[in-house]
């Protein structure tokens, strides 16, 4: 068991609804430790890919993203969300409907801020059913630049996300992936 | 001249209506670089305070957090925004009007995460009528914490929040605070 599924035991609460709450060390209070070892485990597996570039979507995976362009020496970028669709011709623009908020919304970057010469890893602190990396995805090809891999803290692996990124061809790494879970019992089984 | 106002100076961009673009370095992409330094000069100021917290709220704040609370080694909070105020039981709550936005936020921190021991440093990208910082310390305050100190990047001097917040008595530091910016001109003056 890694350093990651240990601490989801440990402090982590799984609620009704197929929740995970873990926003006591990882996107809402930080425990920096463990995000400080999230950049390394991620930068581990990653160490064979060229990046030059990190890029994540607000608000959650900004200290993740900030903690691995940190260990890369590399610029970060944050897609933002929600603005209306009117002012598209300075941004890349793509759409990721939201679980959290039941509602769809835009997902964007400034173009000056992505390049056709980028190598970029995607990195978010969860994967769920793949919506926000889908969007980042297709952000970084509208620009005309290249994944060079995806890196995620926590994968629920009995969504669809990871199984379709996969499936398309792309490197994803995710540090913990949630197998089943119970909140009735508290139980967490992670896949090995 | 500090590195940050150098910075402004050579890779900012003033926009009309009291408008300074610094979202090539500080909260859109991030200047990894930059954002070390303003964790450095930010523990540097407050060398003398005790901190065994940082507080932020999302998203652009979040990245200078993370920074801070590396160095600090202890836990970020990043309070959240927008939530529909019918649940407060669980969370402490304060309000903040968004200028970007123009409309009145919910700013609430779930209440395991602020305690009555916490000396919290606040830290934000900008401060100009300080609305979020004094939501922030709203919150500290309801939790029975206390405010260490607030740490701001770029200080717009012309706003109020500055103003404010000194003679409350809080202890700010702003690496960056603009005196006056002229967009026809591009010239920014720095308070020395």
């Amino acid at each position: 068991m890694n350093f990651l599924e240990e601490k989801i035991l440990n402090d982590g609460t799984v609620k009704q609804g197929n929740i995970l709450k873990i926003d006591n060390f990882l996107n809402h209070q930080i425990d920096i430790d463990i995000m400080r070892k999230i950049a390394d485990e991620l930068k581990r597996r990653f160490h064979d890919v060229e990046v030059n570039k990190v890029l994540t979507i607000e608000a959650s995976g900004i200290a993740i993203a900030t903690m691995v362009g940190n260990l890369y020496n590399v610029p970060i970028v944050f897609a933002k969300k929600g603005e209306t669709a009117n002012s598209t011709d300075d941004k890349y623009m793509s759409h990721a409907y939201s679980f959290t908020h039941k509602q769809m919304n835009n997902v964007f970057v400034s173009k000056p801020y992505l390049h056709a010469t980028d190598r970029v890893l995607i990195v978010d602190d969860f994967l769920a059913d793949g919506e926000a990396v889908h969007a980042l995805i297709d952000l970084v090809h509208q620009a005309g630049g290249q994944v060079a891999g995806i890196g995620i803290a926590v994968e629920k692996g009995q969504q669809k996300g990871g199984r379709m990124l996969r499936e398309e061809g792309y490197r994803l790494e995710s540090i913990a992936i949630i197998e089943e879970m119970d909140w009735e019992t508290q139980k967490i089984i992670f896949r090995s």
